[in-house]
């Protein structure tokens, strides 16, 4: 059904696991996936850098069409796909606004997932600093709290209300990426419902990361 | 016509700025404008707060609904007022997908455009780095090449081809901000192209940022 789509991907990694969720929300299953290592640099790889230039994955190619950027692919799938599949943008303004609101957002929420738990990655040795580790924690902290916040005050269980929407496939890979590395589910129930709730989506149990089957996860943020 | 929306603004702000373009280009005149003064702190005024709970400005609502984040708000009124004013979603598969893919590479070259030039800004005087700086600002030149070539390799005028698209409603307010800031236009000669061709369109006239009107750019990017 999809042959003509390659996806070539990094297995943990939120932007391109969002990209899977939604080939599978909109049953595109059986495109051309290629798993590849970050560790190993095959990010870096021709392969990669002939459809992506900026060596950064998701590489994302529909014939001879290439969509890079994750948001980019998702919305790209929706828009081409409309009435096949889950419909992930509502008609309703409402819906569809808080829909937007909330994937928006989640650029905020994954800026500050990184800068907290990928601080020795980005920062070099002799520009590193306690008080910016400190500061990037509790930053991630708040932002963290603000999910939750919405998730009490959601309509339904799903970060735009009752159905789920381009919010869940953008920002579920985050929230998931969180409780893997370690989020306390007692500090934040409501977060800790939704993960567990949406685990067992079939797209998102389809798309889960292998990596992360039988590895034990961490616990860098449990006292969050 | 738009007088149930309202939008809280600084100027100079890319994120205003591009929502104010989509308002002018759906033909949304007439909205509720209301613009805030980053200096005096009015995006932090309980008058935003309560629209936009982060503190940020743009702050947009339409009737009840509030979508906050630049991005949202401009997809958010294409989908509502669709056979309304410029589309800005082409149909075509090709120039979809370019559209998605520049609107959030888009997202790349404004934050490195604020790391580079809001370096103060952002990190605390005891964690200032004069290596950080170099790379921060070799970082954003290399990115501003990277648009320098793909208007070379455009098919048309725009970032997206040869239509006005939501990418150039989401990306031109960096590239303006880029030559307010002294952007060489010898080095740069397409972007320079670019802005000098949309600084004349309406709806860019129209929202062009009234602090900029009477008081000189500055020089910082003259020697990228």
């Amino acid at each position: 059904m999809a042959k003509d789509m390659t996806l070539m991907w990094g297995s943990g990694s939120p932007p391109c696991w969002r990209v899977m969720i939604a080939l599978e929300e909109k049953n595109l299953q059986g495109y051309n996936s290629k798993l590849l290592s970050f560790d190993k640099g095959e990010h870096k790889s021709k392969e990669v850098m002939d459809v992506n230039p900026r060596g950064q994955l998701p590489a994302f190619k529909h014939g001879n069409i290439i969509v890079n950027e994750s948001y980019a692919a998702c919305l790209y799938l929706e828009n081409q796909f409309k009435s096949q599949g889950t419909k992930l943008i509502p008609d309703s303004p409402a819906e569809m606004a808080l829909t937007y609101q909330r994937m928006f957002e989640g650029l905020t929420l994954f800026q500050k997932t990184a800068q907290s738990l990928f601080y020795e990655r980005f920062v070099p040795e002799n520009e590193r600093h306690d008080s910016a580790r400190k500061r990037n924690g509790e930053d991630l902290k708040n932002e963290i709290k603000l999910w939750e916040g919405y998730m009490q005050n959601s309509s339904g269980d799903f970060l735009a209300g009752k159905t789920f929407s381009m919010a869940d496939v953008i920002v579920f890979p985050v929230i998931a990426f969180l409780f893997r590395f370690g989020l306390n589910e007692e500090h934040f129930p409501k977060l800790a419902a939704y993960h567990e709730l949406l685990k067992n989506r079939p797209s998102i149990k389809a798309s889960w990361p292998p990596s992360w089957k039988d590895t034990p996860g961490m616990l860098v943020l449990k006292d969050f």
